[in-house]
């Protein structure tokens, strides 16, 4: 927490030591609106006058970027993505940046490659940027992605996992329920032999999903078969091969529900080019509601949730983060509801 | 250009009146390795030994980001793109980041809403946050984007168009010699019906892509049809209404070509959610060899060229210009190649 004393400009300084644009404005005799257009180049500024306010700022030795910070406040919100986010992310920035700019935020976006090493790197470069707040789309977030936040005093919210850190909210869809509803859904509709194409791990995507299907099935006595239940990379091509293996082990299921909609198409790609019908033969269920689900034909069965409104609640609550509220609440749950189009029957 | 010398950090400074972090590593006698690790709080550091440093950067008044920007360089690549364009945007930023990374360089990306008022915000932001050079992907490059550059001393790339400005360099496909192929081929194998659903204007994505198409039908003798001109929003559901207008028109040609893979999706859900074969009915051919043309079945033919490439190649000439290289071409064409699948017959 030390460097929080130097790198925030609002509080913590010794304002003794610390010339002020004010002082600027003294020294060359101007405005302070004067000299933050000069600093900023916002608007147009008569050459000598221009030439006087440089002057005082070099011989101050005030670069313009630390300038604008302390009084004409560039408030900027960082977001980490992976890159594979690129289906959904578009809805997500869009509702961060609806929020944000209501309450005067920019956002800039750095891409990790998945991996937490260029995750924590993405969050220093935003450390060092001065962002006041990171929204963090990722990887189970963790001890060191937490010290640097602590470290450069930055606020975070998560999106698409639970938070286990008490001083950072996090919000999602909740995908065991969903899950569970969606494939409780299949069974009502006679399914009883249901596949399920997952992504790996214990994060929301693959093991939240998994969960909600597992359950799904016990509480119908329906009972496992392993066989059936293949981990897949979250791809389009990923969700191809997996069905390849299912289709391969002699026995086909009914219905296959998969953790993405992109892994969903994969699925249905290796159906289709295999002479398989949907849902005659097999019907496919997604997760995500991406624009994707709507492109395919038959149109993909899918679990809908707004990544936009995901994006706007976790940007609400890291504003109320950044303005000092106490009730922001550990993690908030956004709606979702399953869509049922041709994939399935 | 006055900015320059306050914002730079290598060029044009005062060295006399500048404090270094030499003279602060000497003040709290210790190593500059150590000011560096205290600053960028990469590594762990004995806390008496921080405090003294700490005490030090707070006396000289020096923010920890600049003393980065001296000493251990953020150098910053900003990519500024339309949040429309995120089906490319995965490979644009491959290529960007795996030639930053090369050289040292990080990238930070800010979307606009396609307008020109958030291209030149993004713009202002870049400026703000010391981006060495910024991609620029976007509406057509003008004199107010290139104002915003000179002040802050800023390099610049522009992927998607041909520059008009001699100092800044430009990478795309040739859209009209790549259109004009894709068409040629379509004459070739015996269709003179021949569509086209555009992007209006005259940027390449549109204009361009019209051209190459207008004049591959004069050369073969063909005479334009109006009505199977169709101007179209860059989107599936744009791909999707005019391929409607078109059928209406009570005429159906026996090929239509997209502007967009995105538009020719649309333009293919339109035919077979009315019962029209593809190819048999009508063939489609897209542009642009997105994920998507794989997705879709039958698999979408296409103008494929690499995004990976355009990042690569931008992003080269950027860093180039960066090093002072007097020899950055003004405009650098990437490859392309007509792909042609189950959609065109």
């Amino acid at each position: 927490m030390l460097l929080f004393e130097v790198v925030d400009f609002d509080e913590g300084r010794d304002d003794s030591l610390r010339i002020t644009i004010k002082d600027i404005a003294q020294m060359a005799n101007v405005s302070v609106s004067t000299v933050s257009r000069v600093v900023n180049n916002s608007k147009p500024v008569n050459e000598d006058v221009r030439r006087r306010v440089m002057e005082v700022l070099k011989k101050t030795n005030y670069p313009p970027r630390i300038v604008a910070n302390q009084e004409t406040a560039r408030s900027l919100i960082g977001v980490i993505a992976p890159k594979n986010s690129s289906t959904v992310l578009d809805d997500f920035i869009t509702g961060i940046q609806t929020i944000s700019s209501v309450f005067g935020y920019e956002t800039i976006i750095t891409l990790s490659d998945g991996t937490e090493d260029t995750e924590l790197q993405c969050l220093r470069l935003h450390a060092d940027m001065g962002t006041q707040g990171v929204i963090f789309i990722g990887n189970q977030f963790g001890k060191h992605h937490l010290n640097i936040l602590e470290s450069a005093s930055i606020a975070c919210t998560l999106v698409g996992q639970i938070s286990e850190m008490p001083s950072v909210p996090s919000v999602h869809v909740d995908n065991v329920s969903a899950a569970y509803e969606a494939v409780t859904c299949l069974i009502h509709k006679g399914h009883r032999d249901i596949a399920m194409i997952r992504a790996g791990g214990d994060m929301p995507v693959g093991g939240h999903r998994y969960r909600g299907y597992r359950q799904a099935l016990q509480d119908a006595g329906i009972s496992l078969r392993e066989e059936w239940i293949v981990e897949s990379e979250i791809s389009i091509e990923g969700g191809r091969i997996a069905m390849q293996a299912i289709a391969e082990t002699g026995s086909l299921p009914s219905a296959v529900f998969c953790s993405t909609d992109g892994m969903a198409i994969g699925a249905m790609n290796y159906l289709l080019d295999n002479g398989y019908r949907i849902p005659e033969d097999v019907s496919v269920l997604g997760f995500d509601g991406s624009f994707m689900s709507t492109l395919v034909r038959p149109q993909l069965s899918t679990v809908e949730y707004s990544a936009v409104e995901i994006g706007m609640t976790s940007t609400r609550n890291l504003i109320r983060k950044l303005k000092g509220a106490a009730d922001v609440p550990q993690h908030s749950n956004v709606t979702y509801h399953l869509v049922l189009r041709g994939s399935t029957k």
